[in-house]
């Protein structure tokens, strides 16, 4: 199928970014208004009606042969981390499209309806906002986040406003479940695990649980020539220790992995000690309870470290997802597709490190997951992720597949 | 004398922020510029004749009874770290203007001209240049600054024309030393040395030699949730054994200390492991061959931290001062008028060790400083940091007593 397309769709899509310098590209920015557009345009050119929800998601529909048929629906993120990679989320929006676009071509309807959502916000990256928008989706709209400002000061209300949205009418992006047969999620590995077994897609059985947190620490700002070391509350060398008690829990190997993704030393100059350092921490596994005891472990680490040293530690957890299995039977019709379309026989299972929008789907319906390879060493979140046109027509084949025989 | 009003007007110049959260007041901003604007209204009002000159700094001059007599040169800076003390810098400005406002109304003329230099920008927090117009002041200003940028990617050429002195024009900053008969600054002592030994005022022996650096740790960016520990070259967790391995290596004791003051995760996001990291390190102690000794210590352990990671460190010299003796008969000088106008018998001698624009004066002219009690427990570049009317009023008595025996 059309591997080729997929990919300069990605290509083009990567072109509407915040930046000129890399690929960003965040909630309701100039360049992520443009993009949800494009992407618009490319449902409605696949046959399929187009609406953009209440939280900026952009979601095309292509009837099933039977009006009362239910919705199977597919779909995945359009914004990214900074300096992110240009087929992450975007690609599980592109897939199903093309899938639509060649059933279309044929005047072909299946015995459900589909829907592909290309979600507005799910890496949170401009107001740390995890999932937003399949959050909205599934009626789970927090009005707290609309006060959240980012690194400019502008607020997410402001920030919706100024895309034609309305904060108060947020809430009214709530679909009604009870006519969703079931969620589906193609998305690039992210990781090694397919490339170094050499299959192009593999199942995913698990989501990792996560957590992520918000560290403040506060020292005692000082002149860095005048005040002797041992009379020093360091609150930047007091976090460093931090940085590596938690590298240091979270890598005795399995699937826990522990990042400090972002440090800043508040109003720092080079010779001021520093006073006031905040941090965040994300902690991940497939399994809930190692999480929370990881989690606790690096708490207690990191308040020993902080009385040890006479700085003041708070902490506040920003983000919580439980692990999430997909569905058996979801599995195996996507294995069985894979068995069918790709050469290599059986289909490869794998959990999930990441998280994906299908976790806050599982909340109201079944969910299965197709992840397609990552080139590069299985890098993502970073300009070098890749993803070849031969892999990507391969996942368009078993979704397609997939979805003929639902 | 008059230490209520040079208490007051610290307080007032401090007004004068960039920040109204915070006392912050760097290099050619509206509020130095406004702050610029008050110390020249109160050197005219001292019976002084004031100049602007093509650095940015405000220089009042009082005449001698002879018209042929050598100058002596006094003064200090008015730019602060960012989040900084009310004293530091100012107090020096603020003092010797009360002297001479004191001869002006007793119509009173020395052996030596009278010259208080304002400088404009001693700290360089907003475009990392440590003592810029001092340097200026002796004919070393280096035109390779005029590039730099501040964090709004502003260059200081354009912050120069925009505040009406032409970059072009910024080496006719530039005196002629034979003209000097010394410099003589006074400082809040930024430490708890005078203070824990109960006296007011000290004179100090030795100004500390200190480097600064810059270092950029490069790793690999990825996702938080896919890359297995093993696999990753985090630049934060490098960047934070990097720290460590300062701090400890300058925490031996002694006059040493060593400081990472800003640390900078580049685009980074709670969830993308740490690609791109740039740090500080300032290092000072009374001896230079110390300094050079725990800098190539630093080094070490940090390209020994980088191999081990796998990451790229790269490191270059912001700042270097050699350690700069007081000259003695400057010191005793100082010490005989402290031991006139304050009671408790001999005066004390102490080091600093924080850098003071006296260190680029020194390259011309005969330098001594007379240090002022740091209240609240000697904390300094910080808004924490006070002095006492009483002690400041002591410290213009013994400048006083020092100009008139000079």
């Amino acid at each position: 199928m059309q591997g080729t397309e997929i990919i300069e769709r990605a290509e083009r899509l990567a072109r509407h970014s915040d930046s000129t310098a890399h690929y960003t590209r965040t909630f309701l920015t100039p360049a992520h208004r443009a993009a949800a557009a494009e992407l618009a345009e490319w449902m409605a050119a696949a046959g399929m009606t187009v609406r953009t929800d209440a939280i900026g998601n952009v979601i095309g529909r292509y009837e099933a042969g039977d009006g009362n048929a239910k919705t199977l629906l597919m779909g995945s993120h359009f914004d990214s981390v900074r300096n992110g990679g240009k087929f992450d989320g975007v690609l599980g929006i592109l897939v199903p499209v093309a899938c639509i676009a060649q059933l279309n071509a044929r005047g072909e309807r299946l015995r459900v309806a589909l829907e592909v959502a290309a979600f507005s916000d799910e890496e949170g990256a401009r107001f740390q906002t995890g999932f937003l928008s399949s959050r909205a989706l599934i009626g789970r709209f927090d009005p707290d986040v609309l006060e959240r400002r980012d690194a400019d000061g502008v607020t997410l209300a402001q920030a919706m406003r100024d895309a034609g949205l309305d904060p108060a009418a947020a809430s009214s992006a709530a679909i009604d479940p009870s006519r969703l047969a079931a969620y589906v999620e193609v998305h690039i590995e992210q990781g090694p695990v397919l490339l170094r077994s050499g299959a192009p897609t593999g199942v995913v059985t698990t989501i990792a649980a996560g957590t992520r947190h918000a560290f403040h620490v506060t020292g005692e700002a000082g002149h860095a020539g005048t005040v002797p070391m041992p009379m020093r509350h360091d609150a930047l060398a007091a976090a460093a220790e931090m940085v590596l008690a938690i590298e240091k829990r979270c890598g005795a190997g399995g699937s826990l992995v522990g990042t400090v993704g972002t440090l800043r030393v508040k109003e720092g100059s080079a010779n001021v000690i520093p006073g006031d350092v905040e941090f965040t921490a994300d902690i991940r596994s497939t399994d809930d309870a190692e999480v929370g005891s990881a989690v606790a472990d690096v708490f207690a680490a990191c308040e020993a470290i902080a009385k040890r040293r006479g700085v003041r530690l708070e902490h506040s957890k920003t983000h919580a997802v439980q692990a999430v299995p997909c569905a058996a039977s979801l599995q195996d019709r996507l294995a069985a597709s894979i068995e069918r379309c790709v050469r290599g026989g059986k289909a490869p299972r794998l959990h999930s490190g990441a998280g994906h929008d299908a976790m806050m789907l599982a909340e109201v319906t079944e969910v299965g997951m197709l992840f397609v390879r990552c080139g590069a060493g299985g890098v993502s979140h970073n300009p070098a992720e890749t993803v070849t046109p031969e892999d990507a027509g391969l996942a368009a084949d078993v979704l397609l597949d997939f979805l003929r025989n639902f």
